[in-house]
């Protein structure tokens, strides 16, 4: 099985940390294809980068998807996620959406751990788009950029620590989901210290998607995610127009 | 890795076909443990029958999850889902659970569909309890008991296909959620013939048992799933008792 | 008027002290008939006790219902009452369901507070299942247990006090619902402390359970709690049993 | 006891019929005082007479509750029911209120029908407003007038007993709310065609009433119900002017 | 263009106050017509007054309306907004409903700052009546009354920029609605020392206003804002019943 | 004042159309400044266009915004609305959240009608995106693309006709929402057959823009609107990068 791990951001370092994690979990047979997008942000972390982002995550979808069983979109805000499901016929997974699931099933309520102020902003948003308000316990931000995480990844950690304790103990969550995919590592790091389970989303994507490709769903003809009909696109690039031509 | 399959209801057939659905998903190195339980309702389906379950479901785990990697409560309603996490250090997976979080990894917004009328009610309140309600586009009932499914598969699956049809032409729904131990074998049945993704619970609740095995995470001390306090209790199974000895 | 109030916990010092809070409010014809779970929990805590309540409430009210005009759940779990209102064809009320209501009828917004971190988990679910979640202002825990209160029902009634008065100043609600069959005799305790209404869940049942009883509803034959079809259960008590036979 | 019952349009002969229907069900100790707006609407239909009825209501109340132990709001859109709770010492329920407490209390989801299409804009909006929406499982509205039923309540209650019936039917309801004050007989009328509890609020609303005096909260200093501050209204009636004297 | 300004409270000192701020925005053909109520508050502080308020204000509306092309309840808690859509033929704003709007176009989150407690519990109903809540981030509340502002505007406006900054920083919102008449001179004040924008009611409401003359949409015949059918009413003023002669 | 209107789609005729409705609405001094996206679809119809598109509009806005006083994006699924908010310091409007915003203001509840199928399932998303659900009583779906409307307008117009009159008949809502760029025309021609007002986007976006420049607003330097931080993004138009820069 192959599984393609876009990474909407332009930094291939960032790839080369998630593709690593993603790695750790695959089962033996399955291959992690790891891609980096050709324009756009190098960390996505404001709104008009994500904006800019949902056109880079399919750009690159429609670049490296073909031959892989499924894909995985390697960011915290799960750019183009939908997007990307109409667009291909194979499962698409992404980072936070797989975290939130995990959450979910190792604990009634959760609570939800990001980097950098801006990211909370957006991380509710998303959180209530998938309906999982109800299940949200608490959203704490812990003051860092994932490179200040990358840079020092013990001093970051013990902030992490210090929030998810703090939904714990105030907030009553019985799980923790590290939002961001430079947290791949974090959970390794931090669950000692925490007193319930910590997810989070490049692991559990890659399980989601060996899950879903093994239960062999076929491509919808209708709904949302029914296959793009005939389109004439312009301006972008021929790999992703073409997917409107197979129509 | 050995999953539990604990079947709720009194009827070893069920506990067969749902173990021979669950097997054929499995990984290779999976082994599918069947059980059924040793009280309560032959195939739950009043609300008096839910309640007995619940003590029956964890007479049932606290007799055979020893010696088990995960565990997956084999009833359409779930039976004593919480409390099982509560009890037992290894990951409980559910059928209906298991069967929305796939609808809801392939669809923005699922229908479900389930047996019996008065199975509808609680399924609702199922939906409701796991905050999956905005994501949830109809419930449809098919008016047939599961024994009805076991002996007329092919009538009853034209019904399923048919109700499965109408949520997604009237409801606007992208995925299609079997609810019930005994649909086990529908979706390969009723998905040629309906234009969504079409998941069930048990094949679902195998893939996730296996994954969150594969992730690896400790039995929490806080949350609503910490392990049991010393507690006396009487009247009831040894086994089970002795759960409450062992904090 | 005899009104069964139905301890699904085994400790029959509680029976005796919530029948005699019952007794205290009921009406000069009401009876109350005390009886006391005969398998379980000491003291329902944890989720697994809850699980197992929910038979043994069940095994309690079909052996001692017969006979009586109303039944009351006297746990703070609320233990199968909804099973029960589908089981019987008296009217079935329970604390924390009863609470709440007087809660609504005298607040805009309510608080609740309870006994013991484990059940403000649970609390919290009960709330938002009876669709309460809106008219909810906060939960507060008081951290002692059940018999902690007993024992030393002045240092906790002030951790009461002190707890709601929080609600009222901080969350700006506008009456109190104490929740656990121990609260019984709570209010006239720490009212005088509060500057809103204080209700808890045994004399509000009793008076909820008249006030039912009086207007006379039919059981019904459609609806979720419809009476029970022709069932066979197996490996339980004979009363419960007979249950299904009736139908 | 005495009950004032209030009602808020100025039709006395409405006043007369709940009147009688709350004697019906009201305990043997307990007397009914009715009484009947000075100014407004006849029979409050429109949202512009909801507005006035508000101040008909008050000004009713502050002239007639001095010596009741309790009051009952006499119309379905429960007028100023709030503002009442804050004026007065004593409890104050109303109808549409107390039907839907009763409806929750017999079935986990309710259907409530109401009369004239205007009415079921804003039954919505009332049920929203007490944060019941959750357990609504549909609004049916029945196209006649108040008059029309007291002047046809045979031809009316069929109509009723039908929208009902859809309700249980179609919506899966499992207890049916009548709302509207000339509701009050007709529970008897339709309950024996109907599979599901039938309540309406004149009765509800006694009980309940009933039941508030025994507990005997305190009028809260603190809270959205706390008593009136002193204040200077001008141009409305001495006594209810007098209700802001006292503070 | 005639600009109703209908204040509910009978402070004539009021009034000037919001048609100064009024005339401010206001576009150059644009009169604004500033009206008084006859009865009831000074300044609508609880709940009593504004149920005495709804009346009040179609009363003035019923006197006042004719000539104006568009109508401003002038008061926080926007009495009788509804009622008077339904009565007049012209648009009709009001200030609370005004500003939430435009804290909903300039920020995804919003926090409104009321004065005194009292009104913070109603604003609360307020905002979750317009169905608002979802993007309400929180309220707040500063201990002082709309006198005290009016005769200390700077202490006052030092405590509502604090207030509002305390929303920006803990609850993460991306706008600041002050609600209240008196607001009307604020956001000049505090907005230099806010980092996010903040809006008020009066000038809102008179720009949304004079959208809705020059969007000249018709009265509607159906919905729960048809014109009004022929009634009777008693007891009111004239030009209020006579609103219901005209059908 | 200048008002961009920025259309994310490449068809300039629909710019040209939804300019000519601006300008029909625009007060004297407003100039409609027009602009078409230079990449992606011709008319967005698929979740895969809007992801493209949320570049596309923030591209256009980029090059097009300078010397601009307030932006319109004129297409029905809001592209990059709130990462436009962020990265620009004027205000910024979109079709569907005006035209939501208008319904609102104009009834209770609003029905919403848009063109196509695949444009309902993202239309509901948008409008719980929003908050508005709880407003929301319907969304009709008329068959028909947007070219179609424009080839056959009396004919699609019957159809939106007879689409809008069930909402109001079936659902009861108080107004009607037309979604899409090009229903700029359709209010005039369906109006008159409807019985309750009718919304779309182009005007009511006008009508907001110019009212958002009169209330003057400061551009927020904190939450999730505020200015862009210094980055560096790469492989995106120069005028876009240098809005990183500027901070």
């Amino acid at each position: 099985m192959r599984i393609l791990l876009a990474n909407p951001n332009t930094t291939a370092a960032v790839t080369d940390t998630i593709a690593a994690a993603a790695r750790a979990v695959a089962a033996p047979g399955t291959e992690i294809v790891p891609a980096t997008a050709r324009f756009g942000a190098r960390v996505i972390g404001t709104r008009t980068e994500m904006a800019i982002a949902e056109h880079a995550a399919l750009d690159l979808l429609a670049r490296e998807a073909p031959g892989c069983d499924a894909v995985i979109i390697g960011a915290s805000v799960d750019s183009a996620l939908r997007a990307a499901r109409e667009m291909l016929a194979v499962p698409v997974l992404a980072l936070t959406e797989a975290a939130l699931h995990a959450a979910c099933l190792t604990g009634a309520r959760f609570g939800a751990v990001t980097l950098s102020r801006r990211a909370g902003y957006t991380l509710r948003e998303l959180i209530d788009g998938y309906g999982f308000a109800a299940r949200c316990g608490g959203i704490a931000v812990v003051e860092a950029t994932p490179l200040d995480l990358l840079g020092a990844p013990d001093r970051v950690g013990e902030q992490i620590a210090a929030a998810a304790a703090r939904l714990v103990e105030r907030d009553m969550v019985d799980s923790i989901a590290l939002i961001g995919a430079v947290m791949a590592g974090m959970p390794a790091r931090v669950q000692p210290h925490l007193p319930v389970p910590v997810v989070e989303g490049v692991r559990t994507a890659v399980l989601l998607a060996e899950s879903l490709v093994r239960l062999g769903l076929p491509k919808p003809t209708q709904g949302s995610f029914a296959a793009l009909p005939a389109r004439e696109l312009s301006g972008v690039d021929p790999a992703l127009a073409a997917r409107f031509a197979a129509a």
